[in-house]
């Protein structure tokens, strides 16, 4: 590592929660880590210090202008007792692009990921070692300077938090069936427009969702499909994933280059597969139309979402303007949940290049 | 007032600032009133403190997901000496409206309103009295409850801040001239979509505006004019300001119907005034096409923005595409300046039943 950060050990860790129990992102661990930006100094002072609150003025920016960000990602304890994280290079890259999005200063990628690496490393025995189970990293930055003008901060705090979390799909995970979910269609609320900052990973684009997924959950639908906002046409992310749909034996997926599609890091690794594999895989817009005329026609294969929390999620009803089809779970879905976790937990050789290993200091 | 507040006094009360320097919310009071939310209790313990910072988890919703919404109002000290409020039942109804978007829980008005008259009573004494100041109040909501899985908050602090602030347009305001702007019409970025939030006063919509508004500052101008996301052809919104265009005599804003607009209060007292003074006047859309073709008839009388900090903002240019047209500030922005100042301040008798005032407990 090129960088050293001060550390402030814990004088009372926690007990660690019962692995077969964790609930996502519920439990933390006993440190975190915690740096500062200023327009002098850029970002420095990074430290490790215990978990705990942090203490703000309540005119912060983040608090009134939701000047804030953040990252997802995951460090996995192998059969060896190696810890790894899977391409912890593209949240960093993200992190920036997002950063550029909001008025936010840049991160150099070495310290971020020196950052990751040192409290992942610090707080290492809090990886739980269970089929499924790994340590989510959650990296955000907030905007911690009082004003009320609207305008862009000038300080700020790069936080990062660890949280042991269990198999999304219960203890076991692996390369059982995965349950399949259902989804609804939105078609009255919007996520983002083009120009907008759906690419961005913000918590503004997670509170302007939340009403859209609590109406889809009181009518039984576990996620919301949004639509473009323009013509809601044209199929966009499941919830917080990325959503695949197999329609004639090709894999299809919204493109990126209208800026309102998240570039999820289990999308890219998907796509990645898919194409070694020679699978046929396309970055096109999709209809909504074009994905019931395919259940229609007998051709809609599969249907599934991408995320780093349950990795895949196959889809197995979708309900749009009140008209409901079922799809089936399919081999493309549970390979890629096989392959992706097997790689992720060393389980499978990693001929991509993907992990990186966090070495005890 | 029905509600009763425990009060923690400051011990240590600040120096009030110069009242000829007053800076846009960068000075606070001495005190802040803080309401806590959890399901059981529902709003509960509400109490005026010494201004200072609040303490939260790092995992807080407010911090990973931006769950936080806002709202902007003044109060003003009359030439008698009295404090009042203007319109406080507007910001009030609106706050529910935009609780209700973000799935946060209703707030009883007469509480809310309890709570805004029993701060800005405490700190009276910080109420500016030179022409032209007045004294600003935030009041917000955020998440507090620590928690990473994507859902709604069950856990939230309501809190007031206040901040004596100057007149927009420096000392005297008054009925001087009004200084005009320039405005940058973007068609690259977009602030919202219909379906989503723009009607909403979240904090989302700030952090998602502040790239376009950098830019078009660094182009030398002072605010966005922001057009409709899906055809980018509608003028909606000048900054976080709503936008009136004054054609051929006819006063135009955009219509409130598709969601996409913020129900500004100074909005609705403008359209209110023109009403009452029988000048014609639509809530309809307008597209930017019109706005320049009048310019080249000769028939744009006026454009100006409406909002809480500066009241009335009127414009001097407009640049769309590179194509840039002069804006003649006019009568209509001036009167409606003057009438919506007088009646904030008491210089002007209030026949619309407007003000409320703050009662010296």
């Amino acid at each position: 590592m090129k960088h050293s950060f001060s550390i402030t050990r814990s004088t009372n860790p926690k007990q660690k929660p019962n692995p077969d129990k964790l609930v996502f992102g519920e439990t933390f661990t006993d440190h975190m880590f915690i740096m500062d930006y200023s327009k002098d100094k850029g970002w420095h002072d990074g430290r490790i210090v215990p978990y705990g609150p942090i203490s703000l003025e309540p005119a912060a920016a983040v608090f009134q202008y939701a000047i804030e960000m953040f990252e997802g990602m995951k460090a996995y304890r192998t059969d060896t007792g190696k810890v790894q994280l899977f391409r912890p290079d593209m949240n960093i890259k993200r992190t920036n692009n997002t950063n550029d999005r909001i008025c936010v200063p840049r991160i150099d990628p070495d310290l971020m990921l020196d950052a990751i690496k040192a409290i992942v490393d610090f707080d290492r025995d809090w990886i739980p070692d269970r089929p499924g189970t790994s340590l989510y990293i959650r990296p955000f930055i907030i905007a911690d300077e009082p004003y009320l003008g609207v305008h862009p901060a000038k300080h700020f705090l790069f936080i990062i938090i660890l949280s042991p979390v269990g198999s999304y799909y219960g203890v076991g995970g692996g390369s059982n069936q995965l349950p399949a979910t259902k989804i609804y269609v939105e078609d009255k609320y919007a996520r983002t427009a083009v120009g907008g900052t759906g690419a961005a990973k913000i918590g503004a684009n997670y509170v302007i969702s939340l009403k859209a997924q609590e109406e889809a959950a009181e009518k039984g639908y576990d996620q919301v499909l949004w639509l473009d906002s323009a013509e809601k046409k044209y199929v966009q992310e499941i919830g917080t994933s990325n959503a695949f749909f197999v329609i004639n034996n090709e894999v299809i997926t919204a493109p990126l280059d209208d800026g309102t599609i998240l570039p999820g890091i289990t999308r890219d690794s998907c796509l990645a597969l898919l194409r070694k594999w020679g699978i046929p895989c396309s970055e096109r817009p999709l209809t909504i139309e074009a994905v019931y005329q395919a259940a229609e026609d007998g051709t809609l294969n599969e249907v599934f979402a991408s995320g780093t929390a349950a990795v895949i999620s196959p889809v197995g009803e979708i309900c749009w303007k009140g008209k409901k089809i079922p799809v089936k779970t399919g081999p493309i879905a549970q390979r890629l949940y096989d392959e992706l976790t097997g790689i992720q937990t060393g389980k499978i050789p990693d001929t991509m290049g993907w992990t990186v290993e966090v070495e005890k200091i």
